[in-house]
């Protein structure tokens, strides 16, 4: 049986996508699951760390995102991406490639994300300092259907959490 | 318990690192492991595809390779890499990343791989239809000292398989 399940957070940045993929991967592994983080900032300093923050490099990010992250899936691991991963094409790209992907709208209103700017880059991108930044100067295109849509601006991270792990629970046990 | 276990097949193109690879995946998924391979060929056809054969292009493929091969590993997944990975430093910058690590030479002599020539590609770099070719117009630098040497020439496949498979029950009962 295959058992494939990516879920993948989606959202501009400062919207808690870090936060809540660190949560669900302490909860998965305290139940016993085996469970990996894949975190676009972390993939930058790897495997990613030729690319810039074009259109095209964007893409190449996600896609090579994505390929790891169905060749954990697939031998059993359930997988946590978190990654702004702004382009819907993209996006449904990578959907088409793995079974189980679950998108997850990780959403605050970009004010809230930029008073928040946990990183200080919405202020760089403001200040021109930081070119092609999501939701400021390059487009974020939200999910028309996620699976979950979690938002961080109303919700505690608590409450985002259950809501993303009773998928996952549900998800497994259907099977 | 970390069970990191990453079995790195090098040798010249021809060498019969592929099928040393499928052989021992089949043979571990058989007997009930979780495993995966990694494949030089065909991470060039995904995660590499922007890269080419200098060696700066081939040391950062073999980097990409053995990042997600730690990843795997240290979820329990027994990983086979096949991939020329011509370069003892960049091999041993892999190792050094990688508890587990087993460098499993796969040896037979370039005449050897040339008369096999799977792939046409001796025959392509002879007439100069392919540059950097390992072993023809690039280094092909051969481990010191390997966990493994497995004499393509002079054993079996099946002689060779049971050698990493041997070390692979052994390392896993040591621990």
């Amino acid at each position: 049986m295959r058992r494939d399940m990516v879920i993948w957070l989606t959202g501009l940045s400062s919207a808690g996508k870090s936060t809540l993929g660190e949560n669900i991967l302490d909860r998965l592994r305290a139940a016993g699951h085996k469970a990996e983080l894949l975190d676009g900032d972390i993939f930058r300093g790897h495997l990613s760390r030729d690319l810039g923050f074009t259109k095209k490099d964007r893409d190449e990010n996600v896609r090579r995102i994505g390929f790891v992250a169905e060749l954990l899936a697939k031998n059993g691991i359930v997988v946590i991406v978190s990654a702004i991963s702004p382009f819907r094409a993209t996006r449904d790209e990578v959907r088409s490639l793995i079974p189980g992907f679950v998108e997850v709208y990780v959403n605050a209103p970009i004010e809230v994300c930029e008073r928040r700017d946990v990183k200080g880059l919405y202020r760089k991108a403001r200040a021109g300092q930081l070119r092609e930044f999501s939701g400021v100067d390059s487009p974020y295109e939200a999910p028309l259907r996620p699976e979950i849509e979690c938002r961080t601006d109303l919700e505690t991270v608590e409450e985002s959490v259950q809501k993303v792990l009773q998928y996952i629970l549900r998800y497994m046990q259907s099977r």
